[in-house]
C-alpha cells in the first residue's frame, strides 16, 4: 500500500453506527404484524419486497418505508390497520432523525491519515439523509471530497475515480461490506480493507472469505493505522 | 454574457417533463379521496404535509409517496382504506418509471452549445431518479458534470461552483424557477436565465417578476442561443 494517495471511507457501519438503528426498526414492524406472521417471515417477506423495489427506490430509510408498507399490505392480506401504517412512517421518520454515533477510533484514524493522504467519503443511500449524517457526525472537514452513489458497481468506482483524477492502485477503499466497498474496488485494481461491523444488512452479505494480495481484513478501524505506516 | 464559461441547466422541467406527471398522480389522488373533502383541500392539505416533511425527507417520488399516504390517513381520520394505500404506492411508482419527453429544442441547444461552453446538469431530487431520467434521456454526453443537489440554495450552488472550478461571473444557470434556479445564482454573483414551464409546483411559485441586470426571462429554450451569440 505504498503508493496510496487516495483513501475512501464508507459511512454507515464505517464511520458510524446505521445497521443497529435499521433492525431495531425492523424488529419494531415485526411486532406489528406479529399476528400474522412469525418475526422471522416477516423480515423474510419485507427482504424480498425491498429487493424486489431496489432497482426502483435505490437505498436508504425512505425506501425501507415504503417496502415496510408495502410488506405490511401484503402479509395482512389488506387487513393492515391504518394505526399501523402510521407507526410504519413514524418508526421511518426516526430513522432520518437518528442522532450520530461515531464508532469506535474514528476520530482518531481520520486525524492520523489527514494530510497524509486525499481523504474520501463514499456512501450509498439517500442523498439529503447521508449529507444530513455527515453534517451531524461534524467529520467533514476531514474531506476533501465527499461522493454519495445511488450503487457501488464497478462502473459506480472508475466514476469516482476519474472524478478524483487518482490510478486505481493509488486507491484505498474501506468499509464494512465486502460485497459493496471491496470486491468492486479490487476488480478494478484498487485496494480494499474490510473492517466488519457485527451486523450486516442480508443485501451486503457475503459467505466466503477472501483472499487477494490488495486485500486486508482487519477487526477495527485504528488496525488501519498500522498498514498504512 | 460574454464571459460565461459554464452553463448549468436544470433538470425537470427545463430539459424534460416532469411536474405535469405529479399533477397527474395528484389528481388522481385527489379523485381517490373525493368522499372526504374536495379536490382543492385534499391539494392544500398534501402540499402541508409535503412541506412539513420536506426538511426531512427532501425532494422527489419517494417523498411525494409517503406524504400521500400521511395526508390520506389524515384526511380520512385514519379510515382510509388498504386498497387506496396500495393505489398510492402504484401511482408512485409510475412516476419513477415514467418515461422521458424531451422538452422542444433540448437537443438542438445542447447541441449548439457544446464544446463551445462547459455544459453541466444541476438537477435538485432524488440521486437514484434523476440518474435514471438522465440516462432515459440520452442527453448524458453533452454534459461535463451532473450535480444532483439535495437542495439549490446560494450555498450549494457556491459548492458547486467551487467544485467546477469557476467564477460566478463566467457561470450561467437555466432553469424553469425563478426561486431555484435564478434567484439563489444571481445573488452569489452569476447569470441566470428563466425559461418559465407552463405549470409550476406550489413550493417554487414566485409571484413578482423580476428585473436584473444579469437576469433575462425567455420564452423558450431555444431563444437561449441569440443570448448566447
Amino acid at each position: 500500500m505504498k503508493n496510496i494517495k487516495v483513501i475512501a471511507f464508507d459511512a454507515d457501519d464505517t464511520l458510524w453506527v446505521n445497521e443497529p438503528y435499521f433492525q431495531d426498526v425492523e424488529n419494531k414492524f415485526c411486532a406489528l404484524l406479529e399476528d400474522y406472521l412469525s418475526h422471522h417471515h416477516i423480515s423474510q417477506e419485507l427482504f424480498k419486497t425491498e429487493m424486489q423495489n431496489l432497482a426502483l427506490y435505490g437505498f436508504g430509510a425512505k425506501s425501507f418505508m415504503l417496502s415496510m408498507i408495502e410488506t405490511a399490505i401484503k402479509i395482512t392480506d389488506g387487513n393492515i390497520s391504518t394505526s399501523a401504517v402510521e407507526k410504519i412512517i413514524e418508526y421511518g421518520k426516526t430513522l432520518l432523525e437518528q442522532p450520530i454515533e461515531l464508532l469506535d477510533g474514528v476520530q482518531d484514524v481520520l486525524s492520523s491519515l489527514y494530510g497524509k493522504y486525499q481523504l474520501v467519503v463514499a456512501t450509498k443511500g439517500d442523498l439529503l439523509d447521508q449529507e444530513r449524517k455527515l453534517e451531524k457526525s461534524k467529520l467533514g472537514s476531514f474531506f476533501h471530497h465527499i461522493e454519495i452513489m445511488s450503487d457501488k458497481k464497478e462502473s459506480d468506482y472508475l466514476k469516482l475515480l476519474q472524478h478524483l483524477s487518482v490510478d486505481p492502485e493509488s486507491f484505498l477503499m474501506i468499509g464494512n461490506s465486502l460485497k459493496s466497498d471491496v470486491i468492486p474496488v479490487l476488480n478494478i485494481g484498487g485496494f480494499g480493507i474490510h473492517v466488519p461491523y457485527h451486523t450486516t444488512w442480508a443485501h451486503e452479505h457475503m459467505e466466503n472469505e477472501l483472499i487477494h494480495e490488495r486485500f486486508i481484513k482487519l477487526e477495527s478501524l485504528g488496525e488501519v493505522l498500522v498498514h498504512l505506516k
